[in-house]
């Protein structure tokens, strides 16, 4: 039977994954492949660590070049992540002509022009389905299952970490703090969890999920990313009053002329089916011309769901090679002169329902100054939800709005935090509610 | 830019949703597959008919063998269905080495070693995406992204029909017959309705996706299949109360030596995204070793949402085509001398939970005859729920119970009925439920 010779660099949680089902589920993956995938080359700085592995001798060692360089090695999977010493090792496998697969979301959502710019130029395959949505096929849906409709629209829960903390707070009525340090106790949160609760890493995803959905050059540096530290268990449960959960979403939408991007907590029906996605798991709905709705749900995150995306892609670059191809579908999924750019829709512009919920002082009138800066704004109120009188201080004051442009909204919001009689800054939550 | 030609046979809904993609959508899919997919031929026996469509001189003829036969035809996509002259054309192009696009479950569900065969010996390409659930990507994810991947069970809503007419009898407490005649005339249900409300069709899908799970051979016929024309809104009523949804579900579990599949009425938990699934929508969650549980969700039917995997099977020929390539993934998932026949297990074997109503007698001593029985067969009582007495006549029996073994629960089941304070046959509808 023929061999595709595997080169890993990097044996951390997803690395041993990927070792481990090329090991253990070989002669299945043979015998879907018709050739074996033997790990030929481990690279990792920590050889001594027990990983539940038994690697034949020479397989595990240190040095990451030396296996780039390795002239038997066919494919090289990079789980080391970073845009450092991973960018530069894949830039030198591309060169060498030797097809990659990696899950570095990071490294693709923020150099995805030098890193996709060189893999064309060399006609290599470069394979990247475990950097969006664990082991949810988001990647070949995009590029290949849905490649006959325009997408209309992407909604996404992509980071476990989020959702799993949103699901605390919800379930447990914890704090955000304390959810997180739960989170961060049960291996769910790094130990510095900026990149999953600020959001980036949704972001990073949606940036490469926008490109191949709309054949545009995107860098998650421009996507407006909100976090989910500010969230509360007191909006959650207003939320839930009025039919909604509280989710991470990751929002696209194709204007044609520009697209909107955005990443923010957001409210969605009970009846929405990623309201139903918790803990840890990822969902995404992928709304084409021809399909309507699509949805995708799994594991986003975790050693094996990963590492099984990233033996999909291994194998899927394994079959190239078995045939004898090479760049059989466009790295980006459209064809390299097809990119071009489309502009972001600035946030501003976006339409969308919102809900505020302003802390001000019980006395008459107040709500009438309230609604009457958003009428003057055009911003149409759909329900107000006005809790009893206390004997003094501030109550709080929700509403949801009709759709209403962003600008508009933030304008009114200033006015109105102006006033003496609107304690803190209100709290705003946008809403995805196509019957909102 | 290099064309493609296509020739379609059939064009009824699906295959005129086909032909309308390849017309509206040309540039968008030459922009990604960096060719023009032409549609060369369409046969279909009535020329005349208002499709909303617009075709070149002489490309509708009713004439399907001519297209088959055509020399410059490059794929042929079979949208006749039924297993008469669909199959003849199809070993017709296959014998001209011409690949295949098609949707026709039916057909490859009985005949499928017929034309798996065909098409292996000629290492032709056959794709049938849009075989099962209609615009979900489940070959593909059985095929492609979940090949490093033990599949351990599948259970999906397979069946638009009857989700639709089950999402009625649930919501409106309508009756089956009712249902269905409001399905009928919405266009959701067949004038003969039986291959859907009898789980026939869902049985073809469920023995395609066996297949490709499990790298065996599966004739339909041979999957206990039963339909959903004898749920009643009380047994709704009562599946609800105690947590449930009904569904008409496919599952298959592999056993190692042995395969689980059948299709039948199914209770499963709220909080299972499945019970979520409504009106025609179709889903389907599929367990791994290493993904361990990944759901798709999508429209399962309709022109449009078929056609759409229909053009994403045609654009992967077209990708094959224009690199050179057949055969680069294998018909059934599995390199063919690695398919074998895995038995199927009787039904009197599985193991699952049962949801039990009985028409008894109202009077003193009844309950514990009935639960004497069922301990006899070792089944154990999870829960039973008698209503209030009536001054005469029958009163429902309702028993859920523990993990049981299908034969034992048939034969106390035959000893209750036999019973004289037993009324009608009892109720039995079986449930999934892994806290059950």
């Amino acid at each position: 039977m023929r061999k595709i010779n595997i080169g890993l660099l990097g044996c951390g949680t997803v690395g041993t994954g990927v070792a481990k089902m090329l090991i253990e589920n070989k002669n299945l993956i043979s015998s879907r492949v018709g050739a074996d995938l033997i790990l030929r080359r481990v690279a990792d700085i920590d050889v001594k660590r027990d990983r539940g592995l038994t690697f034949d001798d020479g397989v595990l060692i240190t040095d990451a070049q030396q296996v780039v360089d390795d002239p038997e090695i066919d494919i090289i999977i990079e789980m080391i992540g970073g845009e450092g010493i991973a960018r530069e090792l894949i830039l030198r496998a591309i060169e060498h002509g030797k097809p990659v697969v990696t899950a570095n979301k990071a490294l693709l959502a923020s150099q995805g022009d030098v890193i996709f710019k060189a893999a064309a130029e060399k006609g290599i395959d470069l394979a990247f389905e475990a950097s969006v949505g664990g082991c949810m096929p988001i990647i070949k849906a995009l590029r290949e299952s849905l490649v006959g409709n325009h997408i209309k629209s992407m909604t996404g829960i992509l980071n476990g970490t989020c959702n799993y903390i949103l699901s605390k707070i919800s379930d447990e009525k914890s704090s955000f703090a304390s959810a997180l340090a739960e989170a961060q106790a049960n291996g769910f949160a790094e130990t510095d969890p900026t990149l999953d609760v600020g959001g980036f890493d949704t972001a990073h995803k949606l940036a490469i999920l926008a490109c191949l959905a709309y054949g545009t050059g995107m860098n998650f540096k421009d996507i407006y990313t909100e976090g989910i530290s500010r969230i509360t268990p007191l909006d959650i449960e207003y939320s839930s009053q009025f039919g909604y959960k509280i989710k991470l979403l990751a929002i696209s939408k194709d204007h044609g002329d520009a697209i909107e991007a955005r990443v923010h907590p957001t409210m969605i029906p009970f009846d929405n089916l990623l309201s139903n996605v918790n803990g840890s798991l990822n969902a995404i709905t992928i709304s084409g011309d021809a399909v309507g709705d699509i949805l995708l749900y799994g594991h986003g995150a975790g050693m094996m769901p990963t590492a099984s995306a990233v033996i999909s892609d291994t194998v899927d670059i394994s079959r190239n090679i078995l045939s004898g191809v090479n760049s059989r579908i466009p790295l980006l999924a459209y064809q390299m002169d097809h990119i071009r750019h489309i502009p972001l829709m600035p946030l501003d512009e976006i339409l969308t329902h919102y809900y505020v919920r302003f802390s001000a002082l019980d006395q008459p009138g107040v709500l009438s100054k309230i609604a009457g800066i958003l009428g003057n704004y055009g911003i149409s109120i759909k329900t107000v939800h006005q809790k009893g009188r206390k004997t003094s201080g501030s109550v709080p004051i929700v509403m949801l709005t009709h759709l209403s442009k962003e600008a508009d909204v933030r304008k009114a919001l200033a006015e109105i935090t102006a006033l003496d009689i609107v304690g803190d800054a209100p709290v705003l939550i946008r809403i995805e509610d196509e019957d909102g």
